[in-house]
């Protein structure tokens, strides 16, 4: 199978041109051929003998690498109840937001290993995903047992393990349990991920607020101080230190955490930090409106709209080196709702995983950032951090021809009547966009054309990641 | 012409992958025609029947794309000496050391408009260097007319403008003179460059120690003071901020001036900067032997060694984004000797331009940065600051063929009887280093092969280059 | 003569008591007293047979060290005209206010010796001055004759010397100047006062608004950009360290000023600042009124409001360590008219020497600061760091009887109407504030006493300051 | 009873003066009455028929404030044994150090009230200290029914309460608790105290240490990261500013540590800080011989040797208020040896009670700081901290006699030969030191004379302290 992309501009990391693309079977065979001549003919004639089985002709319009989402939960458990996406919607309404790989958490039970937790979310993604996967391993019992199997499971591929200072009782791991992980990490090449937002204290004002009578979604917002995030990126940042393994920081909120990253990197450290487009386009000021806040309820919280700028400039300074979305819809009606009365009910998280490329290129558009820098941060550098140099995240021969046409110009307005996430909400219901993923190839094939779903659920492939401590300076 | 660069490993800032590189003339064409079979055989057979007229066998070799070294001094009057390199052989050392781009200064003569200087370095260069070149313009004399000059230059290609807080009576702008030109640069779209070195309060140390009887070139290392550098550059960076100007600092040699770097673009300043080899790999010490030390005799000076590891960290993170060299050499018998007795009469430069791609390539045998933070770090961010983008930096379809087939694992001496400088010694001389360039295209053309010299003198075009704000965020 | 201040509570930098306070002659005798009977009966009785030429009831009233103003302009020439307080009108004025020394500028003409500078300024004082002063002597020509100078003037009371970031043209010195008189001064013993304000880039913001007709008073506090008094707060202490000197920040403003203070001592820096009351209370909002602005006038200028609250923190965490008026008035109606259509032209002042210790009560009265503190940055401090140790500054045995009896209570409101400054204006025109001065003793003579004056013209003696090293830390 | 203190000179926090001090009874009743003249001869005469009962001449010496040792732990259980100083011994060793008044700590059992633990250690002082002492509050257990306690001891005049975050399993109180703490203190007016040193993951490394057979003292010191306590002191401060309270983090040893508390107070944080002499005079390097080494083991360990410096900063500058002491002796035999074969065993804890004046004296000797500063960081300054303003700390009228005859000449050599300590061992044996205690009064009591004691156990009383809010900014 041979595909022709012609007549686009290449937008990579490292600069933009205008070039064909040539596609055998899943990968990427040859970069530029440029269909309108400044190569010499003798190169085209030579190749338009190739039969090719397919043209598409995105003139006017940039090739990219396809998006990598390092931060989803599909079909994720949460209090009786299950992320609405499960890996066959989640991966769908990704890949038509332009995002070919996505990287989701695998779960461990308390009192289990790891690897049950693992091989969970292995079923739950095989024969549904439509693009390709990696799991990220959230560990919830650090123990000597556990800590042994890290090693293993690096090797296979899942070369990162989450730990949490939030959530006590359910996800938090002690200090001694992090650094414990940390420690193990540091000899195993992989690399740890945290939710850093001091959930201790925050529950002690939570729960103080509830108890006060201010239980509307707000409260989640306000009770969750950015003083706590903080907090905890900076211990996050010293034990890495203290055990030399390399750090990031997940689904950062704030000035108050961005600091400390910064702070961290300005004096050496391994530390890197993922945004998500929630925290740069929506506020705590979304949360007032009574229940519907409940839409925006997730943990970081949502911060006041002066946070947003900070966050900007750390992706334009690469102190922010990724954008996720930490993806976990709840319906508004009927699982949303098990918070009335009480914000600590309200199931936490939010949908985005189909707006992201498109939400970023706002920063194109607005002149923030170039596009070469767009397409680092939604697909360059999570390929570096997560294991797949090499294979994701660049337009160029061997690669994979996971590839999205983009056009630059075309303004969609973003809506639940439109999205193809199955929850019945948007966060950003209404809101005018400037740029859109007009065709989407996984591998080589074309799974999304004009809006239309030509992938198939199943196609997408588990992906063994490497070691990457090579680009985690 | 067609050139076939076959079986090497593509290493661009981005990414690194096994490809064949096709050129046609002077640019890249394709790349991607893997030899060994990666992409179907039906590819390579088509090509097969194109007509190449040489092909380059890059097995266990990388492809690279030339370097780029913004900072050099070719022919430049110092106190009634030249610099020994002219562009022929200046380029010509370059070329050797992989180094197929080279950003030179026209001075312009306090007294005269920017125009002469620019025509006499125009003239210069003319007819004499092998590589391709740009031009900086040093603006020695800020008034209205040449603030009015500074908007058609950067229109003609000359898209920087560099100032000092140095050299008293010589090169130093007062503060009003670098704010205005960097208020009318905030308008014409180009960038200001400075030498950010406080050489007033110097002076007066210098002249105290040199008056008590320290005259060793030891003494111009002890009479630069690195706060004085730290100061000059925080100052520039607040003007820069208040003009709302990118600002790029050239040759940053100390602990202290990397610091307000880091809280410039740490509160988002458009501020930039740059290291040299010299500062990474030498230090004070070096300039402790009598007058061996004139060697070792540039402003900035070499710092104590301590403070060469934060320059590395700087680079690891990205708050220095370029090497150059300030390549500028002084024979040491006939004109450092200038100096004998008074290290204020040293001729004040080093020898560097050839060098500059092995040392740095050390930072990756050290394990310090990826291989591609070190294309980036001596290619592509210049590119990119210094209105390249497209053209120059990235190995892909389209861009100039500036390319180094640059061989990892060769282990070689550096030594003035082998370097290709015209100068009598060499900064490093008996320093093994790993990593080599074997053959440099520059624009298609093999002008070096295993260390046999095919360039032209003459070849070398002058770029006219692009505004590049989109990049200086 | 003897005179008892009983039944009061001394209030000290390091600590409040009820005592009572004997003087005798110009100097306190002993304190403690106390007429209530917290000593025993003894100890009063044996006094009691004391002939007490005048007893003071200070009941319910605090006794503190009267105020010392380190910062006053009096009988200042300035563009053709004088600042309307000469040593008569403004001592008068500062006693009324609670201030009992005052440390004025004596400025050393260009092209001459600083001598004939300090004979005109000690002249202005002779005869005139009912309070006792000091005087800090402004560099207007820094050459090896006025460097030499400096040693003399030191030993003989004048310990600290003055320079300009500002001002070009007038009193601006160049860095060369600047870092001379430093390391002079490291060798002497004395201190440097800077004005860190850079006016040359100030300048060319200034002349441009000008020049696009922007020539309202307010332009003149929008052309001097908070960033530029920053930068020259850095370069000061930077040059102050690199000459081992201490160095002292007359009239801070900002908020960007406070935080280069705050790095340079977080690193050890013997760096010390200043501030105004005009800077903790009026805001660049004030200068919007059309030509009422140019009450404002002064520089640095009035800066937004938000800049206030990091002084007020300033003062409380010891970065600021004295508050000055840098008192300077200018009529309105006759002297500021002199800048109407263009703001270069207004004289630079503001009236305040009178204002300065309730102004700064009331960060006590909003529980800023314990009453402690208020003693301290109106008057200990600025004694230990202007060498008047031992002999102004606090109410204990051997110091001068310069003490005021406050109200802490007494309400009162600020009005050109009821001031005692020769100036047509109040900057606080109908500002309540609560605490006042009721009885002021200079060298243990009443001089003010419930508002009504008692003092005399050439009362006031000049202070030959002592060298203050021990306490620049 | 009625001494007078004649010829000396008052050294308080905001100055020295010649003067007499007249002690009626318990305090001082007035400062001022000079034997040498320089009040007339009438006071003196009046004076003079007053029955002085005692006369102490300090001509030549310093009288000063008492020392305030805030940090004492006499009698404390620890392992099954107990420091070696009980009230007794410790409060004798420390007055003839120079120190008047200890604040130690009360314990608070786990699964006990607080007031159990109170009422205990108020037993074991009486009776027995023979000068005046207060107590903290440790919480072992935080709980809703503790948290009530608070309050009433507040009253009672123990204003703050320790937390821990280090020793897991004993002292060490998780996040929840210390925030919980800290808001119920935010609204009782006193203060939290917090030993931050994270303790979990330094056990992590102590353990894996102890198991590798590091098991020497000097692995203690090893295994306690600095980063760890800077960790754990930016977490209690930022925990303080989210609950608006202030916070004073004890025995701060490292500059990891004091950068946060620089961090914090330059943000405004109300955070306050004490070191110990331990951590300016030794260093790690002192537990590197063998066994010996655990004569040094204590919590926060002793720091490499170049954090010294930079806590000498902190005290010049503020950043460090307070120095206390932690004595916690444990003899060499028979208590420091439990430890032998695992440096875990090791009871925590150095003598040092006696020597602390002497030695922060060391920093006048060496022009670090004033004379006054001394008097401020050793007494006046704890004093206002903790509820002692008004009554220790100021050589003032009213204020307890608490007094010291101190000759800044005098030079002596520590020694376990002569030291009053009850511990077979010196830390600084054979130190010599200048400056020393010679005559020292409690309430107006002579309690050391020429190194003789006079004083009595039992003759301390119980400080019941005020809050201090006022001071605490």
């Amino acid at each position: 199978m041979r595909t022709l992309i012609t007549n686009g501009t290449v937008v990579n990391a490292d600069g933009s041109y205008r070039a064909d693309v040539l596609i055998e079977d899943e990968k990427i065979a040859a970069v530029g051929l440029v269909g309108d001549g400044s190569a010499s003919g003798q190169v085209i004639s030579a190749l338009a003998g190739l039969a090719v089985d397919q043209t598409i002709d995105a003139r006017g319009r940039w090739v990219i690498p396809g998006g990598i989402d390092p931060h989803t939960h599909f079909d994720l458990p949460f209090g009786g109840a299950f992320s609405k996406d499960d890996f066959e919607t989640g991966t769908r309404a990704a890949a038509f937001g332009g995002t070919t790989t996505i990287i989701d958490f695998a779960v461990q039970t308390k009192g289990e290993a790891l690897r049950p937790g693992l091989e969970t979310w292995m079923a739950k993604a095989e024969g549904k995903a439509s693009i390709d996967y990696g799991f990220h391993m959230i560990m919830g019992d650090v123990n000597d047992a556990t800590l042994q199997e890290m090693d293993a499971l690096v090797e296979e591929g899942i070369t990162d393990f989450k730990l949490f200072t939030a959530y006590p009782g359910v996800f938090l791991s002690d200090d001694g349990a992090i650094f414990s992980a940390m420690r193990q990490t540091a000899e195993n090449g992989g690399l740890i991920l945290m939710h850093a937002e001091n959930g201790v204290p925050i529950d002690v004002i939570a729960n103080a607020n509830a108890e006060a009578g201010l239980t509307d979604p707000y409260y989640h917002g306000v009770s969750r101080y950015p003083i706590f995030e903080g907090e905890a990126v900076n211990r996050c940042i010293r034990f890495a230190e203290a055990a030399e393994v390399p750090v990031y920081i997940v689904h950062l909120s704030s000035r108050d955490a961005l600091e400390e990253v910064v702070r961290g990197r300005d004096r050496g450290a391994m530390a890197f930090a993922e945004t998500c487009p929630q925290y740069l386009f929506l506020s705590l000021e979304d949360m007032k409106s009574g229940f519907e806040g409940a839409k925006y309820v997730c943990s970081p919280p949502l911060r006041p709209a002066d946070h947003q700028e900070d966050l900007w400039r750390g992706l334009v300074k690469d102190d922010l080196q990724t954008v996720g979305t930490d993806h976990c819809p709840f319906d508004f009606v009927g699982q949303k709702d098990l918070g009335k009365g009480d914000f600590r009910k309200i199931p936490n998280g939010l949908p985005g995983v189909e707006e992201r490329m498109d939400l970023m290129f706002q920063g194109v558009v607005n002149g923030r950032y170039p596009k070469e820098r767009w397409v680092e941060i939604t697909s360059t550098s999570a390929a570096r951090i997560f294991g797949l140099a090499g294979k994701k995240g660049v337009v160029a021969p061997g690669y994979d021809a996971d590839l999205v046409i983009y056009d630059p110009e075309r303004k969609h307005v973003l809506s639940a009547e439109t999205h193809h996430m199955n929850v019945d909400y948007s966060c950003y219901e209404g809101m005018e966009v400037q740029g859109g993923s007009d065709i989407v190839l996984s591998r080589g094939t074309v799974i999304v054309e004009d809006g239309e779903w030509k992938g198939r659920a199943g196609a997408g492939s588990f992906l063994k990641r490497e070691i990457a401590r090579e680009y985690l300076k």
